[in-house]
């Protein structure tokens, strides 16, 4: 089991960092930048204000009976605050049901419901998780019984798929996004890639679409969305669609659907389990490990060991559980807490697609490199024609990947941390990195720049 | 995979609540009083103020430049809140280190050195968990490589145990607590089941040793965990420290002391993990998930795959870390939180003390049942002589064990929810059942008069 998103690279960061706070003259760079993970309030991002008001009254209600509290906060805040201690035993302090508070649920419900253009969300069917990963690990151990089970996971994919069914003993079945197609997902490959693990007496139950997708930045349009669907429903394997980055689409003309809608108007009912996050979209609340799934059509014994899983962990965190529900019913117009909550989302929003634009133009400038518009989540993720002289000498020292090699130097070149290709799987003899466009507007440029100063005298020294 | 203590009788109480609500009077009871779970809050136990100021100031820092902020805060609580968001990059709303943040994790360090009586602790041996179970599932996972490898489980235990070892695939190897001796440890059983376990071709891995007792509620004494880290050495297996209870000790003459302080003063450095949790203590903080495991004397192979568990995660929840460091940093007299700090703590422990005592002396005066002291934790576990003609009818129905029942029927007579001993272990042929005292002062005299009453009608109806 490997991740590379806190892999040796990261490790090397962090040495980098202390070294640079002891002796700062010692390195050529000021200060080490996080590119490697989607953590936007680590470089910078400030919160929601609605979301935290409602979080500190929820862990400290005195606050409300203080008299200072209606100057303190708005008062959709208190009435927020007021509704979810009221529907909670024991608040935030207190253990809830293993799937979450049912008013909670009940939040995020109205939100798929209203994201869903009003197709029906049962609180039954959703599950609170300590974020997206819990869900997936859940999901995983719920399917995997062996090694001869399999799971279809995009190449690249965000590793947290690999490492979970190589922590369960389960198979994965790759399948290639296609990067000359804007990496799309081409519904023939799936086909031919399902039969051969089959020929090779695999079990496939599952298949996982990341949209918009992470490392590769794309967001799929509903006509492919529906492809996937048939081909599911035809195969008859479970959709795990990861949709943590729901509310990241920055290219014009792209708009996120969820799967569950593109189901749901095509009148079927295919087993489909959809996960969301606190820690994505304009909110980036990664430290409060929050999020969902919504579980539909599972057989009611599959329902049962999900629950068992859950139970074992006793319960979501309530912080999180708040957050989630606050996430997905955010405050409406009219709404006292709404001018600044959507005029702090709507800095966020454009503000990223102005760094990913910035970014990937930056790199598309750089000799050998090509990059896909970033069209949603948090991640450039540029294709690097690597000297082969370079490949070369990497691959006779037999100590890292070539790509992570090149990601190593950069890092002690210029203090940036992305995350080498190899980390995510990637067509053989192709190299990439992954990069987020989190740093601040003041900061991005200056990546860029020191990214192409890098790059040029690297390629002087390999071409 | 069974998890009792939220398992089926749970979950009838949840459908008897549900009819409750529609229609109080189609049952012979007011309300669901739940006995079945450790989660002090959802029965009204009120949190210690400071821990929800300075949580409250750490999730949403601009009450801290409000005006009226001193009105509000004492200046330790502000000071506490600043000296953390300090310490973490972006706050309580970015993914932490996998490990936690180090300035929460040096929190941690300093209470652990002060209770231990000085003995080092290296915050590169501390792992901040979203809870004890996290912590628990990691040790497993990394324990357990087939069902070759066992760890020794006390029996009875808390269900984590059990679950965890299905989970990965191990072997429990179960060693008999003596409850005619107070439920105490016998170190010569644990030699007579560890050499059974290794004539079986087993390889014993570890030891778990859950102290003060869940769901016994016994408290070691320093002789007996001499013997039992005595035992671990000779025997070349990890010591697992179960001390979530670490502050919940009642018995005149008892105290808590941790087996790292024990392997200390011994002048040993033996394999050693120690997990600790916000949940319990006085403070009862279940919902936020908080705990930590302080990881001695394992080798760095294993640490590095421990940490590569903890980054699939990404970071525990940080209002968690946040819990977990105050925790163990508590303010100290002469702090202007400390007086309020202190009352609220011994208000808790005198009243936890003295519920105890009523529960367990209704519970002995019952016919038929006996029960040990209960010296620590949150729980008191009868032995419950069965009438044989009971027995035999639950055995016949083949529904349920005898005591799940016992417990069933109790449930639905009086409301009360109480976990069977079948859930946790038990010497065949007895039957015990495990009853929280944390229903409050006013509650907990009616838990044992229901109990009683339906305990006698019961008796009559099979003696």
């Amino acid at each position: 089991m490997e991740y590379a998103v806190r892999g040796a690279i990261v490790t090397r960061a962090g040495e980098l960092e202390a070294q640079l706070k002891k002796d700062p003259a010692s390195l050529p760079f000021d200060k080490i930048v996080m590119c490697n993970i989607g953590n936007p309030q680590s470089v910078g991002q400030k919160p929601i204000t609605f979301y935290r008001q409602v979080l500190a009254l929820t862990d400290y209600p005195q606050l409300m009976d203080a008299p200072e509290a209606g100057k303190l906060f708005p008062s959709d805040v208190i009435s927020t605050a007021k509704h979810i201690l009221g529907n909670m035993k024991g608040g935030t302090g207190a253990y809830s049901e293993s799937k979450g508070v049912a008013a909670l649920r009940q939040m995020v419900a109205d939100g798929i419901e209203a994201r869903d253009g009003g197709h029906k969300c049962d609180i039954e069917d959703l599950w609170l998780t300590d974020g997206a990963s819990v869900a997936c690990h859940h999901i995983m151990k719920t399917l995997i019984r062996d090694g001869n089970d399999a799971v279809m996971v995009p190449i690249p994919q965000y590793p947290l798929y690999s490492a979970s069914l190589a922590l369960y003993g389960g198979t994965l079945v790759p399948y290639y996004l296609d990067e000359d197609k804007e990496w799309g997902l081409d519904v023939a490959d799936l086909k031919v890639q399902l039969d051969k693990a089959r020929a090779a007496g695999k079990e496939v139950r599952a298949l996982c679409v990341i949209n918009p997708g992470n490392p590769t930045g794309n967001a799929l349009n509903v006509d492919n969305q529906k492809e996937i669907v048939q081909f599911c429903k035809d195969e008859g394997v479970l959709l795990i669609a990861d949709e943590v980055y729901q509310e990241n689409v920055y290219a014009e003309g792209r708009s996120f659907t969820s799967f569950k809608k593109v189901v749901r108007d095509m009148g079927l009912d295919i087993p489909l389990v959809s996960m969301q996050s606190t820690s994505k979209g304009f909110y980036g609340e990664c430290g409060r490990r929050g999020g969902y799934m919504e579980v539909c059509g599972l057989d009611p014994d599959v329902k049962a060991e999900l629950y068992k899983l859950a139970s074992v962990g006793l319960c979501p965190n309530l912080s999180g559980q708040v957050l989630m529900g606050l996430v997905m019913s955010p405050p409406k117009p009219g709404d006292p807490s709404y001018e600044l909550y959507a005029a702090e989302r709507d800095a966020i929003l454009s503000s990223l697609k102005r760094r990913a634009l910035k970014l990937v133009s930056g790199l598309n400038a750089l000799e050998g490199v090509t990059c896909n518009e970033a069209q949603g989540a948090m991640y450039a993720f540029p294709k690097v024609s690597l000297p082969e002289k370079f490949v070369a000498e990497a691959t006779a020292s037999g100590k890292m990947a070539p790509d992570a090699l090149y990601c190593m130097k950069l890092l002690e070149a210029t203090g940036i941390v992305v995350v080498p290709g190899s980390g995510f799987g990637q067509v053989e003899g192709t190299w990439h990195f992954r990069t987020t466009f989190l740093p601040s507007e003041e900061d991005i440029g200056g990546v860029v720049e020191k990214l192409a100063k890098f790059h040029a005298e690297f390629m002087d020294t390999y071409r």
